[in-house]
Formats: structure tokens, sequence, C-alpha cells
């Protein structure tokens, strides 16, 4: 690595490799430009991941690092419904990070973008001295009338989920015990290390969900099913019930734990699923079922959508277990909690 | 400060206390929703502050960092001819910045934002152990054929420069010696102080200049005279001559400098000036004086662009003093060559 401009030089040449449409200026401009359509909407999300919080690079492959950059961000679009079109990339780079580093971590970014049509359009770098900081942001689109909002629940809906869960926390705990991902492999515990390491949010469910208008409110599962499902009942005014046998735990779950109640538990407050989260009224699940079958993504009916309790004073989730409701405690990632001595106001923040 | 949630929160409702014309949604979705319209263009820039590489907390009050933040990104806009709409703010925060430091932070950021209609609709939040990162974006509208970029300067162009130059640099150097900014004092050296904690990029007249057709060709001093023109003449196939005696010298570079030569470099390469560089054809000069006129912006012709040299490898600058030509040395900053041991192009790279 020579100077800040050849860097931003050699990203820009690769950029320039997978041409965009509707893209009026990439790389090399002050701002980037793209072309507007009337009756489209325009999605901006970033996501920020800092080493040593949100990953460690004595595990985390800098291939895997880039696609992981990329794919969190792709999870946010896909929520929303939208279609990803473009991206920016913002680097804090320390000394370790050389030639090497990032000539491995550009595969891992560019082959997510080009499987999905993703071009990158722009970015920034500075100096970080002690450690890796990464801001990805990405630019979606969609028609007007085809955002799924959180906001969007409505009492009676089903509530479904995509894949199975705790799949990544159960990858993090492996990962901190010494396991390591090995290219080749296949085992439940290789998964599990592969789903936290190089996630893949099913990008083409969301956006066909919300086009064939199969969801009245979408949340993807990043802070842990618990916490999402709160944010999405919060924004809608709702509260939820989630059935205890329907939740599809992820075999890795039961790996890292030592009963069912404890992988239940790290299945739904384990975080960095990047599933997707949406409710819809039940008229709709064949054709929910049938989308989902198009897209080869596992959907899972877990619970209902139910008006907030006169007696409570905000809305609640509750976990029905044998015919019986329980409160459901929301545990979730904190990033504040552990490091910076902030009081959280959870007992106990599961670290995602 | 409790948890990122209730920090967040803070925030929205700040935020939502300037709605924004065409937001669909802002912060509380997984991403941001903005509107299109038919004819137009989405410009977007990222711009990323490390603490102790880009700003020292040492120096720079929090309700300036707040202010700089954003400023430095609607900057990238205006050398665009944009609108700034819109912006995102992805902030990683160490334990040493609580309640005070952010109250502040946004006082000075909202401030900012509101004077041009910026509507805050999104970003992510991590905890940095050691330092606070910022990584400020701002997305802006254009009509369609009115976005000016750096390739467009044309042979004969004459070269414009806004503000004066230097001003920011200085204020550094005066920051480094101990000088600290006090509210209410004017003199020279607060002016300077100020130029480089609170910038005010000439916004306004970055748009201006490109809905009346006044630029061949923009790009703002972020990175310092010199370099920011180097780039514009690459992106252009141009070459450019500087007048050694025009370049409008800011009064604060001749306060920390022993000679006016010494002032002249540093004018040249301190960089975070964040005027508009722009070039123009000689017909358009009346119309172009008005425009800064009309902004209150101080406008300078400082010299004029001119065909690659056949027997140049490259795109060349050129200084001209007293009727002689001299090859002009680009220098500027470079993030990477004083804190991460990369070889760096320059022999000198100058801190901004």
């Amino acid at each position: 690595m020579k100077s800040e401009f050849a860097f931003i030089n050699r990203i820009r040449a690769q950029a320039a490799r997978y041409p965009q449409a509707g893209l009026v200026h990439g790389i090399g401009e002050d701002a980037a430009v793209i072309g507007q359509r009337q009756s489209h909407v325009t999605l901006v999300t970033t996501d920020l991941l800092v080493e040593e919080v949100d990953f460690k690079l004595s595990y985390a492959p800098p291939r895997c690092l880039g696609h992981k950059a990329l794919a969190v961000s792709l999870s946010d679009i896909a929520a929303m419904g939208g279609r990803p079109r473009y991206s920016l990339l913002t680097l804090g780079i320390p000394p370790a990070c050389g030639e090497a580093f990032w000539g491995e971590f550009f595969i891992g970014y560019f082959s997510l973008a080009e499987r999905y049509g993703v071009g990158l359009i722009g970015g920034d770098t500075s100096a970080a001295p002690d450690r890796l900081v990464i801001d990805s942001i990405v630019i979606g689109d969609a028609a007007m009338n085809s955002v799924v909002c959180r906001s969007g629940a409505q009492i009676g809906d089903d509530i479904y989920v995509t894949g199975k869960l705790g799949q990544s926390a159960a990858g993090l705990e492996l990962l901190r015990r010494g396991e390591r991902l090995r290219e080749e492999a296949d085992s439940p515990a290789q998964r599990a290390l592969r789903a936290h390491l190089m996630p893949e949010p099913p990008i083409r469910f969301g956006r066909y969900v919300a086009s064939r208008g199969l969801a009245h409110a979408m949340i993807d599962v990043s802070d842990g099913l618990a916490q999402d499902l709160a944010h999405l009942c919060q924004e809608s005014g709702v509260s939820a019930i989630i059935d205890f046998e329907a939740v599809p735990v992820a075999a890795g779950a039961k790996l890292v734990t030592d009963s069912s109640e404890a992988a239940f538990t790290l299945a739904i407050s384990g975080g960095e699923d990047f599933e997707l989260l949406l409710t819809m009224s039940r008229d709709a699940e064949s054709a929910l079922v049938s989308t989902a079958n198009d897209c080869q993504v596992r959907l899972t009916r877990i619970g209902e959508i139910v008006a907030v309790d006169k007696n409570e004073p905000a809305t609640r989730l509750w976990l029905r277990r044998q015919g019986q409701l329980e409160p459901l405690a929301v545990q979730g990632y904190d990033h504040f909690a552990q490091y910076s001595g902030f009081h959280s106001d959870k007992e106990a923040a599961t670290e995602n």
C-alpha cells in the first residue's frame, strides 16, 4: 500500500469492473451521483463495524469481513423490501492491515456485491491507529408503494421468520472456544461459524415479499429476535405472542448450550442472524410460503400480533408455552453496555 | 447516557423537530426512505473523522465538532452543485464522551443542519473503546443537467477559488501552539481558529453556480489547493497554471509563518479550507462575480487551464511568478503517511 490516493485508485479500478445502471458518477468525484425515477424511493442504511467490538481479526478472515461488512447493510435494504443498488465504504485503517489484507477483504466484498448487482460508488478513508473501523453504507430503491416498514403490523397478523435462529451467536461462541472456519469443511459447527462470519441475508425474499404485498411489517433480525420484534411492536403500537415450540432453533445453538431452554434463549437473543421477521394476515400464507420456496428460504410461523393490554403501560412480548402465556424478557445486544460503563437498561446483554 | 437505544431515541426526537420535504421514513426503520423525482439526481458523500487523526478533543469543543462533522460533507455536496437534503451520522463512541459531550455536539450539528434545511434521517452507533470515530454522510439532490464534475475543465478556462486559503491550517497551527477558541473574541488568530474548528463552506454559492451553468468543473478545497487542483486536472485531462500573486492567502497563514513564501505554501497545501475551486470560460466572469456577490462569497481568479504539454507524461501544475513558469510541487494531506508507516508518494505531507 502506497498512499491514500493509490489505495483509493485501486479500489476505484475494481469498482469500475461492475458498471451500474442508473449511476451517473461513482468514485472520483466529491459525491457520487445517482439517477432518480418517478414513483420510486431511495433507501439508505449505514452499519458501523469496530474491531474488537463487532469482530476480531484473530478469528475473522479478511475475506469474510469484506463479505460481512456488505451483508449486514444489504440485510437492512431487504428488510424494507428494497433492491440494493449502490454502496459506499468508509474505512479507518490501522497499520496492521496491509496490501494482503485488503486484497482478501475486497475479494469478499466485491464477490457479494456482484451477486446482488451492487456497485461501490464512493467512500472515505482515514488512519485509525489502534483498530480497524468499517462503515458500510448501502443505497437501494423500491417502487414507492412497495416499501415495508416496522410500523405496519396489524392485530391478528401472524408472525413469520426466515431461516433458523441462534446460528450466528453459536458461531461466535465456537470462535471463542477456539474453533476456526475451514474452507471446505461442512459440519453443524462449521455451518454456525459460517453463519457468523459470512451471513447470507435473504435479500431476494425481502424484495419479493414487498413487491407482492405480502408483509404488513418487516425488520431484520440483527439484535436478536426478541429485541427486534419488540422494536417492530413499539413502532406498530401492538404486542406479540411467540410460540415457544414454533421458534426455529438452529442446530448450532444446541451445540453450544446444555439445555433446550438455553438453546431457545440463545436463539431469541443471540443476534446477527440477519434473517427477516415479518407480520402478515393469515389469508396470505400460501402466497408467502410459495415466495419463500421461490427464493429457497425457510419460513416459519412463530406467533401472532395482539392488541396492547389495557392494563399494560406499553407494548409487550409474551411467550406461549403449552398454552400458557408468560412475559418474555427482551435481551439483546447493547453496544454501549460492556465497553463504556454506561448503565444498561438490561440485566444481561448478550454479545453478538 | 443509558443504553444505545436510549441514545438513539434522544437523537431521533431532536431530528424529528426538523421535518423534511420528500422524506418518507427517517430514523426508526431498517433504512431511511426518500422520495425520488423525475429528471433529478441523488448525490451521496461520506467523510470519516477519527479522533487524534482528524481532530483532538483537547482543542475541539464538542459543539464545533458537531458543526464540522456536518460541514465537511455539506462542502462535498456544494462542490457538485447540489442541494444538501438529508444526513446520516455513524458514531463510534468511547467512554469519555458522555451526556454533556453529546448535548453540545448535537447543538452544533443541528444548528448547521437547520440553517441549510438538512434533516438527520439515520445512522448507526457502536462502541469505540479508545477514540471517537465519526462518519458523516450527506445526501443531496440536483437537477439532472446541473451537476458539476471534476472532469469538465476546458483548455482556456480561468480558475477561481472562493474565500482565502490557509486559514484552517493556520488555525490548526495556533491550536498546537496552545491558542484556544474564545466565543466572543474576534482577531485574526481567532478567525483562523474558527475557520479550522467551525468551517463555513460556501454551500449556496456552489448550488447557484451549478444551476446558473457557471462552472465547467468544480471541487472543494479539502486536501489543499494544489492537491485538489491536481485531482481536477487529472479527471479533466488538462494542466493548470496558478498565478503566485493572485492566490488569496489568509491573514492567519501570515500569522503563523515568517515569510510570504511560507505563507503561500501553507495556503496552497494546508487543506481543510472547504472553499470551492472552479473553472469557467472568461465570458461568464461577470455572472460568476455577481453570483458570488449574491452569496456574500469572496471569489478570486487565480490562474488558467492549459493543455497537457506533449513532452510531459501527465497533467501538471505550474506556478507563474513574475511571468516565469515553474513546476508546482503538489503537497497535501495523506491520512496514511504519518500514522501507519506506509510509504507516502510525497516528501512531506502537511497535516490538516
